[in-house]
């Protein structure tokens, strides 16, 4: 890196700030600052200082002055100067230690595990990384320069029109342009919702979930009452006296089930005879297998519900990008809370995204991700039935993740089994939220999308032999080759 | 934008939600729910349909299921079918209002003031939108695959290896990539500061500055302390039991002038007897055009100053990414704060600011603005010295605005005379702290990097008008080509 750096610092002349003060003239004082930008580190061994000229201009002295610097520290040893190579701080001049650069916690340093089967990530090497490109290019080439500016809190109108439609077509939304507001994810939708007084606490939660949002909360001040969930799903009959519901409709994180239709009219009710609120969270909506898609809970009362969606699980985590569909009433609420200069969320991304739905590289994306998401949810359900049939796969056929019912007390040896194995998972445990006196259950919450395709194979033949009866010693009789087989 | 989503949908296929249920069978359940899709609104008029087979796999229905579905529904009059067209959404069965799209919020909409003196932000127009989108393309490319995954919470090591190396060299920072924390911006980076406990109010404030982060702050909970200020800048002798103070060291915002060396020596001292920290906002520091520049603060102590900067300034407010330089005991504090799973920024846009760092784009981007911005500040102080004698401008050259100190008394006249001619431009008494007893100054805040290049003539003129002498009636004679003339 310093050294694609020092190229263009030659060409270019870079800036160095270096300040001329204390007694005896400027090529002093020039000397004086180079020395302790040296000795302290901030130029490292090897870095090419900027050509006479344009330091010169720089500093406002004579590119003689700086000529007679640099001479003088090649001679004390602190510069070298080299024909064609320009001149350079000295590998010797370097600082012994202290200052010496901490070594990085870059990924280099950082070694996952051997197989990630935690659920929360689509298949990070399955990024559309061409057709993102071109969108992003085109829109920066076409985008107006008013985007350059002070931003619209509520996201680009490019990118709220682009959802509206989307979200309208493919989810049953009932979302226009100026109901949607940007923002990079569903944690950061609940800042304004709560901090902003849209939404109050006590928040009802379903009896499990996401542990992080449950902090999140927690940190914001609002307290969750947990509902428990049954076959039907969250049972919304226990609402009492809370003001807001926050409900994962199509496919309940994790257990997985959808919510019963007469549930979902029944919530709507509820909000409604109460003034109540449903904080809809849709996080993976766009992933059903089964040919029963479930519409968004929203498309019922688009006044009663929060519709609040990201790319984070059909794209990437890497694009912060996620949306509210918000009642009416709430709109300038949630954008005053938002706060007119802070919009967050990159702008050149959500042109980008635009772009990208607009021209169907995200409808085509989605479908390609929900193919091979199937195919490994199915490769699973029948590797499971083969080697380890006591597994339950519960849930309808969807998403990104399973959810394995294991026998009673067994959930913890079985983690335990898998960690052994090199596989990184989660038990229900921890989705559990700490109020409920809802039965545990015990189950492993398996992350299928999570690995690149080409090591898919080998976390689930992994996977089988920790669960496969007997224990993990391996002293099952089945054919290995089933679970890493590519699949029907 | 139909136009074109109605195309990729013929290609691709696009994602199209129905719920099939009720009685009857299939094909009435589909007309029944492309007739409510249609009703509601959710499929505007003009809307090309995906076809048969597309719509059949997606639904698990046979063709001819879908081929009759469309047949009844053109017969009803809901749907057109034309040869090479396709099937589409009848114009008339466009629902007739209430469910019509609201009028969007979009930038046709709103009309922004003729003459943009607001300060804050650059030049939109100058955006170097083909090297920004080589270092995104190349980022991108060349991107391992783990960047699409979940990411450090402390951004991108690519990231902060190039500002850390920048920073070294353009403000005299003493930074490792280990003590940088990546964020979207000042705003952003008072939330795990204080937020985490990092830092406690009170907080020391100069006594002019920005009102917007005194609300960020208060709304954190974080009472804040007003310094005066005097030719000196901050009177930092003035801290007491303070556990913190933010300075604007470089160029105090919005009065213009450095810190003295001696206040700055005096600031470290003060954090080193008392366990005080210095929360240093470099927001402008790249922007000096007097060849003395000012150094970070932070240079003189790592560990007592935490160092706060963004691309805002210097490239835009679209690319929402800045920095935090930590003193080295407080990095796993602040990164616990931020959140494992929340990094806020966008990941892409890191690694595409990294390119445009490491590549030198970066470093002439900086050196074109500052020969604009420093051109467009010689123009103002000519301008006004030959038509507003009476005028003082303050502060050192530096930055992206200046202040123009006007006789006591006038400044609610001075901004409504600018108002009048269609010039958006801010007072100082905005940015006084509410609780300072400092005397009051007059004087007006003057974003000369806001207007486009072609535009910054008009508003000068506009604004030597409506600041001559004799009031806004033009009745001055000077030679009004003064103003507009392309500068020295």
């Amino acid at each position: 890196m310093p050294e694609s750096w020092v190229n263009s610092a030659e060409r270019i002349g870079a800036d160095l700030h270096l300040e001329l003060s204390g007694p005896g003239g400027r090529r002093a004082a020039l000397i004086r600052a180079l020395r302790e930008a040296v000795r302290s580190g901030r130029l490292p061994a090897g870095t090419r200082l900027p050509p006479y000229r344009s330091l010169a201009a720089d500093l406002g002295v004579a590119r003689n002055t700086v000529a007679d610097a640099y001479a003088e520290l090649v001679a004390e040893g602190w510069l070298t100067a080299r024909q064609g190579s320009g001149t350079r701080v000295a590998e010797r001049a370097a600082p012994p230690r202290g200052h010496a650069r901490v070594p990085t916690r870059g990924p280099g340093r950082v070694r996952g595990p051997r197989h990630d089967l935690r659920q929360g990530a689509p298949d990070a090497s399955a990024f559309p990384r061409a057709a993102w490109a071109a969108s992003y290019r085109r829109a920066l080439q076409q985008a107006p320069s008013e985007v350059f500016g002070p931003g619209d809190p509520a996201g680009r109108i490019e990118l709220r029109e682009a959802l509206a439609e989307y979200l309208a077509r493919a989810r049953g939304v009932r979302a226009e342009p100026d109901r949607i507001v940007v923002c990079s994810g569903f944690a950061h939708a609940l800042r304004p919702l709560f901090g902003g007084g849209v939404l109050r606490g006590p928040l009802a939660v379903e009896a499990y979930g996401l542990g992080f949002h449950r902090e999140l909360l927690a940190a914001a001040g609002v307290r969750t009452v947990p509902l428990p969930l049954d076959e039907h799903g969250a049972r919304v009959d226990r609402l009492t006296r809370e003001r807001a519901v926050l409900l994962t409709p199509a496919h309940q994180f994790p257990t997985g089930g959808p919510l019963h239709p007469a549930r979902r009219a029944a919530v709507i009710d509820w909000a409604r005879a109460r003034g109540g609120l449903v904080l809809e969270d849709d996080y993976d909506g766009e992933f059903r297998y089964d040919r029963k898609p479930v519409g968004a809970l929203q498309g019922l009362d688009p006044e009663r519900v929060i519709h609040v969606g990201s790319v984070s699980k059909s794209l990437s985590l890497a694009v912060r990008l996620g949306w509210m569909v918000l009642p009416e009433r709430y709109v300038d609420g949630v954008l005053a809370a938002k706060g007119d200069r802070e919009a967050w969320a990159s702008v050149l991304d959500q042109l980008g995204l635009a772009d990208f739905v607009v021209s169907g590289s995200y409808d085509r994306h989605v479908r390609r991700m929900r193919q091979r998401y199937r195919d490994r949810r199915d490769r699973l359900v029948a590797a499971l039935a083969e080697r380890a049939p006591h597994v339950e796969v519960t849930g309808v056929a969807a998403g990104l993740h399973a959810v394995l019912r294991l026998p009673p007390g067994t959930e913890r040896s079985a983690v335990g089994a898998a960690a052994r194995r090199g596989i990184a998972l989660d038990g229900l445990a921890g989705f559990r939220h700490p109020d409920t006196d809802m039965p545990a259950h015990d189950g492993l919450v398996v992350g299928y999308a999570t690995p690149p395709e080409h090591a898919y194979g080998a976390a689930l033949e992994a996977l089988c032999e920790a669960l496969a009866p007997g224990g993990e010693s391996g002293g099952h009789p089945a054919e290995p080759a089933a679970c890493a087989s590519p699949g029907p």
